[in-house]
């Protein structure tokens, strides 16, 4: 049984994925349904006390979720609003979690809900400043642990090879610069005065030299920003050539993944046609190249724990080594605490 | 590894559905191949004694049945009748099960088989009572345990939620009468001057009043009789309202049932056609929204056992607590007379 | 976990199966990547041991299997020959298996690679000596333990029941000889004086006499060449008579085999046209009769010992039960050997 950071927001999915019918995605190997509500989203534990049944598959009325099996209502604190069977008593409850719609996405709090706190969800403004023309969204099914999928954005340099045609081009050779930061860890590729690979010859020349620049910002557990960008050499980097892309791992399961990404970017924010080209783009590497990879590996690996296997780590692994043991250390430390005796 | 009550009969399948070729089933977790001999229904263990192949991809030859691997043929008993490769010894056998064809099913035993009593086959002369043009059957493959279809099928407050459009509208509010029978339970739900559910429409105007009246009837480990009437409200209920039907919930494993079921009718009785659209009507609720509804809650269940997972109960649940109490009781009563020292 | 003899050679596939890209196949539980260099076909673990991507997902350049994650090459030894991240230490290197390319087919050792003595290699010179007009391949994907399928050959009694239109018609009767020999074991069947089955109406006719013989070499672990012949009942059998077929079962896990078969004949040698029709039987009788009784017979066993089920095992099953008897015991050997102190 893995053991996951509790006292965290993971994301739950997109603002736009959760319409009018509930949506239900299993979180940390817990079954958890979202709906809307007139006073905003809730998330329950997706099992009606009564049967167990599933109450995603229900309906939603008054702002509560109708049990399909006997009509039990809840309302979005897990509150039995309505026994058709009875009185409602204050028995009759679903375990409901903290949710707060954010940056475009819907964040959940698995945790001790007295310590939920708002706070604590990542920074992500520069996807509310990003007119929607400009969002790329992907979410996608991965049948790999969380872990994997953040070793694999935590080592850029993998986009040279797994992502030759699209991605990749001009990172291999570029010691990564790992750094500590308050809520996790930065990672930071600069690769100067380097051909410009095909997919920015629209904007820098095939004949002039640029500078490659990547970050990759990592916060425990699972929320990462990654920002590129590729300037002409000759001129300094500003803000607006950078373009910036929210990766979430939110664990589905100890070996599966929901992998949320939001993609975003200061030019040509109104071109909805260029954003499609860029999505395809995009959707290759991420689903054709990522997925099946990371599925590959997690295959390889079965259910035993990476480190026991002992990998032949290189210096590109700096940034996930440090990332797993801080995970680790979260983890122990939350456990720890919620193990020592109450004062 | 669930325990099951042996020393009872349970449906192995309709009469209809054993040709001249074998069938396969797995009772109990037990596979089994049942065949027709001109002496009657044969049951064997489905793995032949010498390599282990199914039986039941063999062949019927004069009233045995022959291995499709290696040739050795089996008559009804179990006994090896003919060994192609030398002598058919007495060690060449394989288990049999007493089986009894009735009330156009077939019953198997699958415990001891001294104890066997055809005297024990529930009573179901109301089918025999009726032309097939009136018998409306249904096999299915329910990825749930026994347990939970018989739970289904004692709180029918389910209807009015899961079957909305075709069999609900009539439970909701009525507290059913729990009684203990010789051979399990009854459940018995009466409502009075209620307005008919359009599928009555028929036979009751809307302007109507009408009487509501359902009765489960079930015996341990897995067979029900539930009976329906709708009657005006100015006069009684006689058999002829009322429609009876079979519901079987034979275990496969602990966690899958062959759901059998055989309707019958008192009126239109010839009328194949209305037999037809009655069917579909039924269909729809047992296949397209119980049996999701079941399989949904045996995910969630996983493979706890129910009572561990404490469901908050409600009134509607008393048939099904009392069932499986009842089952319990009769399982541990079992076991410990097996342990017990043989005089 | 499955124990299996180490320190032989298994088929690892037919020489036409691999081409130019790499070969993914798992032996004895281990994930295998083999791939034609210039020097020769080489066989590694098939993980990265940095990230433990499947290397068979790689490309092959300049001799080398490049992983398609991060680039890393590797040569056939295993060494790693490029490391475009850093040094390419001796550490970075995986795990490579003695190969060895023979009779048409590519043979692997598991064990250690010190003891791979290639003169261990199966002599199967009767391949080299068929042209490919006349050899019949097929590789087939078994879900059972490899020591069904060999059960299976070793008592060819089940071709009159299970392939009773193709390969049936003279084995019922025949008590057959089984004799040790230095690798294994011949299992010989002899039935004189026979009514020719109708395939071989074309070579003797329906009202001659004949005599059909059959022999099964098996050596340890997994390799089986299979010699039939039917001649006129008048006269003796010579070389030109038999037909000649290996059977490799080499174990993927330890319940599922890689199939390999390699039929061969001595008359009509350059009709492909008639290799064509007999492939088509021999493909109905291994593939929708053979396969699907194995599975059949692994899915009743599960994942139980064969010999704690207690078989009623018959005098046909005499070859069977002494391979089995043999393969113990040099599994045992091998396991003693290697947990002896060294000197």
């Amino acid at each position: 049984m893995e053991n996951f950071l509790l006292n965290r927001w993971y994301q739950f999915g997109f603002s736009h994925e959760l319409g009018d019918v509930p949506l239900a995605r299993t979180i940390i190997d817990i079954p958890v349904v979202a709906f809307r509500a007139s006073t905003g989203i809730s998330a329950l534990l997706d099992r009606c006390p009564h049967r167990f049944a599933p109450l995603s598959t229900g309906t939603i009325e008054q702002d509560r979720i109708v049990c399909g099996y006997h009509g039990l209502a809840f309302d979005g604190s897990g509150r039995c609003a309505l026994n058709p069977h009875g009185r409602a008593t204050t028995a009759l409850r679903v375990q409901s979690f903290p949710v707060e719609e954010r940056h475009g996405a819907i964040w959940i709090w698995m945790g001790d809900a007295r310590q939920a706190d708002t706070g604590l969800i990542p920074d992500l403004s520069f996807i509310d400043e990003t007119p929607e023309t400009a969002r790329i969204h992907f979410t996608l099914a991965i049948r790999a642990s969380y872990r994997l999928v953040t070793d694999n954005l935590l080592d850029l340099s993998h986009a040279d090879y797994l992502h030759p045609d699209s991605l990749g081009g001009v990172m291999t050779g570029v010691r990564p610069a790992v750094a500590e930061t308050d809520a996790g860890l930065a990672v930071e590729w600069e690769n100067r005065d380097v051909v410009p690979p095909p997919r920015f010859h629209e904007r820098i020349s095939a004949s002039q030299r640029a500078n490659a620049w990547t970050r990759a910002e990592w916060q425990a557990p699972a929320v990462m920003v990654i920002k590129t960008a590729l300037t002409p050499a000759d001129r300094g980097r500003s803000r607006e050539d950078e373009v910036w892309a929210l990766h979430s791992m939110t664990p589905e399961t100890a070996q599966s993944t929901h992998y949320f990404v939001c993609g975003t970017r200061r030019d040509r924010m109104d071109d909805a046609e260029y954003s499609t080209r860029l999505r395809a783009m995009l959707q290759r590497a991420f689903e054709h190249e990522d997925k099946p990879m990371l599925e590959d590996q997690q295959r390889r690996i079965g259910t035993a724990d990476l480190s026991s296997l002992r990998p032949m780590l290189l210096p590109i692994d700096a940034g996930a080594v440090l990332a797993r043991r801080k995970l680790d250390r979260l983890i122990a430390q939350e456990q720890a605490a919620d193990s020592a005796p109450s004062q």
